[in-house]
């Protein structure tokens, strides 16, 4: 197994996961938490697959991503009383999905021929938009609109992304120097503010 | 016509009803409930559509689809008075119209060559996001997320349907007890709660 | 550059700045503008383009769609409070938008073979999608559900352009009848009401 799959297999994890919890804090049913876990880890790569028009979207092209996210929403919702306590973790997760999720959708935008702006805008819609359509679907105003870290922590390690590739720089070391720039970004931006990211915060709903 | 065809054409037109109905109870005018009724029905077979890359979506190639989701929706809104008297006759027909596009989202999955798990999730893509998209843009929490019975139907009559595959039974048959199926266990559920189905309730709020 | 690429470009302008203010108006910071005004004006052509299967959808293949929507975010961001004081100035725009992106997805429709009551759907949903998303995001009732006026100006110019079709005018004109009428409408339609265009207002939450 290559070295990204296993990041990719850990992104959709986490990303899974934090939909999970997110359903749970809202009281769904187990149903709901597993439909918004899958929704929340495969939206983003589905919506670019589809702006590009690769299909069938990638989920359906390959036999772990489902089993990934089952396990994933199963974990959390038969271990949550534990996780709960271990945030910490699951951000790092989430920010590791984040940085994987963004370069990834870069390379595939560059495979496709866009240009720099193009893929940047790519791979930010792999790493965010899953979260805005679980946050759409939990009737909340999606954080990403709330908290530019978000985002801008996408445009930012791809425009290093972009910067490095005019380097002689091996390609698995720009992967991997992004990756961890845009989880360093996520986890110095959430430890400043003292906080545990948004997302996992009781009160969500705009009220 | 072919059996399949006038069962699709009840389940678009109970789908288109359900939506219509729904909008109306949110106060919408005229030609919100019929755009209401249009995405209730062909949203679930659109997204399915568009996952796996089959263009142009289907109710864009065949002349009937858009025809019964108007009847359905001026037959609602000038029939409504008649018709939430008879909240029953409308659960059955969107309970067939979950059975049949369940199968009917199986058996172009198969016709894919995707195994029997993505199968299933295509079904029930198919037969539910109709209703997902019709309650985010009423802006509610989706019903689904809240009654774990209309996601568990569509698995639990997909999985029969596979496991009926492994008999000599004829497809007719199959396809026929496997709507049934999910029809009867619908009707049950409701039926044991003593009340309509929740998507005809006037406070679908979250508030 | 061809007449309608002018107006493609003003109408992009438009609707992103439609959707800037409606984004500063709840509050959301930058990046949170920037995003919805990008959503707002390229909704309504994605989702076109998945529909009928036009890949990669258009805002990916041409290179000034991303650009002009980021001079209109900057634009409102940095000028807001000057052209806060010119709702009126706005609404022309986004009617012209309007009008333009009616004209333009039928006229695609058009060109893959669609009849006339698909073409003007297409047209419809070009025109008007982007402000559904738009209001999905923002977590309010999309205001083309409360207000008819919005969905049956696009259906009204869609059937004068198609009556037009069969009389011997040039092309040229057709397309500008329909689009000043579309717009025309609008205006008629607002001043009538006394009233800037509903998605401009301060209170556009159900509560």
């Amino acid at each position: 197994m290559e070295p990204l799959s296993i990041i990719d297999i850990l992104g959709t994890f986490s990303f899974a996961c934090s939909g999970a919890f997110a359903a749970m804090n809202k009281r769904f049913d187990p149903v709901g938490v597993i439909i918004i876990a899958f929704v929340t880890a495969i939206g983003g790569g589905t919506l670019r697959d589809v702006l590009i028009g690769q299909f069938p979207v990638s989920w359906l092209t390959n036999g772990t991503t489902i089993t990934v996210i089952l396990i994933a929403a199963f974990v959390t919702l038969f271990g949550g009383r534990y996780l709960r306590k271990l945030p910490k973790t699951l951000f790092v997760f989430d920010a590791l999905g984040l940085g994987l999720f963004t370069i990834y959708g870069i390379e595939i935008g560059m495979q496709s021929g866009f240009n720099m702006g193009l893929c940047i805008t790519l791979g930010t819609i792999s790493a965010c938009f899953g979260g805005v359509i679980r946050d759409v679907l939990l009737n909340t105003i999606p954080l990403i609109f709330r908290k530019e870290i978000y985002a801008m922590t996408c445009v930012a390690g791809g425009l290093v992304y972009f910067a490095l590739l005019q380097t002689n720089m091996d390609l698995e070391w720009i992967q991997f120097l992004c990756i961890l720039l845009i989880v360093g970004i996520r986890l110095i931006v959430v430890k400043k503010r003292l906080q545990i990211p948004i997302f996992y915060a009781k009160n969500q709903n705009q009220h």
